[in-house]
C-alpha cells in the first residue's frame, strides 16, 4: 500500500459558476496535507476567483508536481465564468476535465478520483444526456452496475436506486439489480473499507416494511427473498426492516452499512446526523471515486461563504479507501466472494 | 387553563399480547406524577402482567378516582391474553376499550386521549377494516381530514400521506389534501402549542425536490402552487425543498414544523435524532390526542425490557397541550370540563 502523502488524488472541479472552485482554493492546504492533490479544471477560471475570494494561490499547470502549489491539469473553458451564472457553453470542457480525470485514474497516474459538484440540469441544457456523476462514470468505465454510497464516521448508507422520481422507484428495484447491489457492497465492505465479515441491514420499500403486506407486497415478493438467498450463502444480511428505526443507535451499532432503497428514505437520515461530514462513494467502479454530497450551490460561489468541510472529508477518503483487487481487472470487476465462511 | 396535575387523561392500553400492558405498568409513578390517568383496558390482563413482570400495583376498578393506584375502565377481554401470542378473538374488546377511552374524551371526562399500540394486522384478523389510530379517530370523530405529527423536544415532523404502499403515494398527494394538511399544520401550532406565526418547511415529493423538473413534476404541478398561494394569504410557509437537507440543524432553526409528502422520508430522520422521545400527535380531531411512537414490540411483552420512555413523554405532550378554540364546535361534542377546575 502506498503511504497515504505519496498517493495521487485526482480532483475535478466540477461546474466552474458553483463553489466547485471556491471550495477547491480555500481547502487547498489541508488537502495537500492529505495527499498529492491534482485539480481538473479551468487554470483561468480558478485564478479568477482565488482574487475574487483574495487568496493567495500559486496555480501551477505544468505537469509536474510543485510542492505549495495548486497542481492543475488545465482544461480551459470556452467562455467566460460568472460566479453564480452556469453557462451551458461550458459544459462540454467540464465533462472533458471529469473525463481526463477519470483517464488518469485507470491509467494508474493517480489513486482515487474526487468530483465537486456539476449541475445535471446544465450538462442536459448542453444537449448531454447526463443523470449523475455516478451513472456516468458507471458507463465511462464500463461498470456492471455503479452503486452509490454515503459515509459518515458513524454510518454508511447505500442506495438501491438513486436518482428517479419517487413514482418509477418501486418498478426500479427488481430482484437481480437488489441482489447485485448487496454483493457489491458487501464486496466493497471487506476489499476497500477492510471490514473482514461486513453486516447489512436491508430496509423496506414500504412504511413499516409493509407491514406484513397490509402496506405493500415488495418486500414479501422482491426483498426478503434475495436477503433469504443470500443469507443462505453466507452474507451476514438482514431485513427488510422498517425504515424508520433503521436509524436509531441501537439499530446502527448491529450494521456495517444501511441499504436503504431510495434516495430521500436513507439520506434525509444521514445528512439529520451528520451533514457537513457525509462523503458520497461510488461501490462497484474499477477505480476510487468519492464526491462531496452537496450541490453547486450556485449562491454561494465566489461569496468565501462555502464550507469545504465535505470536500476535505471526500479527499480524506478517498486517500482511506484500499483500491479493491478486482479493480485491477476491470473486465472481471467483481467477482463472487469465495472465502465467506468462518 | 386546568394546572396540570389535575388534567385526567384516557390511556387505552392496546393490544393486550403487546408491550402497551407491560408500559403503563411500569410508568404508572411516573405518570401520575403528570395528571390523573385513567387506564382503558383489561383489569384481570393488567393483574397478570404486573405479576408477571413482578410489579407491585394496587389496580382499582371502582370508576372513583384513587390515588395511588392504577384506575381502571375495566373493559374485560373473553380470551385469555398470552403475552407475545396476539389473538384477533379479543380485537372487539379492545376496539370497545379504545371507543370507551375516546368518548370520555369527547364527553369532557377527561382532556386528552393517550394510545399505547395496537397490531393493525390482528384487528383486520378480527373482520375489521383498521389502517391505524390516526385513521380511524378521525371516523369515529366525524373529522374532514387528521394529521400525522411527530414530535420530539427539538423537531415536529408532519405527514401529508400516512400508511400507504410508496407507488399510492405520489397520486394520494393532491393540492386540496395538501392545503387542508398545511392549514391544520398552522391552526394547531397556533392554538394547541401556543406558537402566534408559525413557519412551516414543506418537503418536495422526489428527490432533491424534482430538480426543476428532471426527476418528477409533482412539485411544479402541486406542491409549488400549493405553497405559493398559502404564502399569498400571509401563512409562513417555504418549500418545496429537498427532504434530505430538511432535516440538517440550520434548516430545522428556520422552522416550526416539518411537513414530509411522506412516512418514511419524514420518521426515519426524526427517530433517527431522537428516538425514544418521539411523540405521535392527531392534529385535526375535536379531541386532543397522542401516543407512542412505537409498534407492539411482542417479542418484548412480559420481558420487563419494554421502555416506556415513549408513553410517558406521550402523557406529558398530551397534558401540555391547550384544547383548540375551533375544537369547541365542530360537533359541539366537547365540552370545557369544569368538575375538575382547580
Amino acid at each position: 500500500m502506498l503511504k497515504s502523502r505519496s498517493k495521487a488524488v485526482a480532483v475535478s472541479v466540477g461546474e466552474p459558476a458553483g463553489v466547485g472552485p471556491d471550495l477547491c482554493l480555500s481547502s487547498l492546504a489541508d488537502a495537500s496535507a492529505l495527499a498529492q492533490v491534482w485539480y481538473y479544471g479551468c487554470a483561468r477560471t480558478l485564478q479568477e476567483r482565488a482574487q475574487l475570494l483574495g487568496l493567495e494561490v500559486s496555480i501551477s499547470a505544468s505537469g509536474v508536481w510543485r510542492q505549495g502549489a495548486m497542481n492543475i491539469i488545465d482544461l480551459p473553458f470556452p467562455l467566460p465564468v460568472n460566479p453564480g451564472q452556469a453557462d451551458s457553453g461550458n459544459a462540454q470542457a467540464l465533462l472533458a476535465a471529469l473525463r481526463r480525470a477519470l483517464d488518469d485514474c485507470t491509467e494508474g497516474r493517480c489513486q482515487a478520483l474526487v468530483t465537486a459538484p456539476v449541475s445535471k440540469q446544465i450538462i442536459q441544457e448542453a444537449g448531454v444526456p447526463f443523470t449523475g456523476h455516478t451513472e456516468w462514470l458507471a458507463e465511462a468505465t464500463g461498470a456492471d452496475q455503479a452503486v452509490m454510497m454515503l459515509a459518515t464516521k458513524q454510518l454508511r448508507v447505500v442506495l438501491a436506486t438513486t436518482h428517479l422520481p419517487l413514482r418509477e422507484v418501486p418498478d426500479a428495484i427488481t430482484a437481480e439489480q437488489l441482489r447485485r447491489t448487496l454483493v457489491i457492497t458487501h464486496q466493497t465492505l471487506v476489499e476497500q473499507f477492510g471490514i473482514p465479515s461486513p453486516r447489512l441491514l436491508v430496509c423496506g420499500l414500504n412504511p413499516h416494511a409493509g407491514e406484513g403486506g397490509l402496506l405493500g407486497r415488495e418486500e414479501i415478493e422482491v426483498i426478503a427473498p434475495v436477503i433469504k438467498a443470500l443469507a443462505a450463502q453466507g452474507y451476514q444480511v438482514q431485513g427488510p426492516i422498517p425504515a424508520d428505526t433503521a436509524f436509531i443507535p441501537s439499530r446502527l451499532a448491529t450494521a456495517d452499512a444501511i441499504i436503504a432503497m431510495y434516495h430521500d428514505q436513507g439520506l434525509a437520515a444521514l445528512k439529520a446526523v451528520g451533514f457537513a461530514e457525509a462523503v458520497n462513494i461510488t461501490l462497484g467502479l474499477p477505480i476510487v471515486r468519492t464526491s462531496v454530497d452537496h450541490g453547486t450551490a450556485f449562491d454561494l460561489a465566489g461569496s468565501g461563504k462555502a464550507d469545504h468541510t465535505s470536500l476535505l472529508a471526500a479527499i480524506d477518503m478517498a486517500v482511506s479507501l484500499e483500491p479493491s483487487a478486482s479493480y485491477k481487472e476491470p473486465s472481471a470487476s467483481y467477482k463472487e466472494p469465495s472465502a465467506l465462511s468462518g
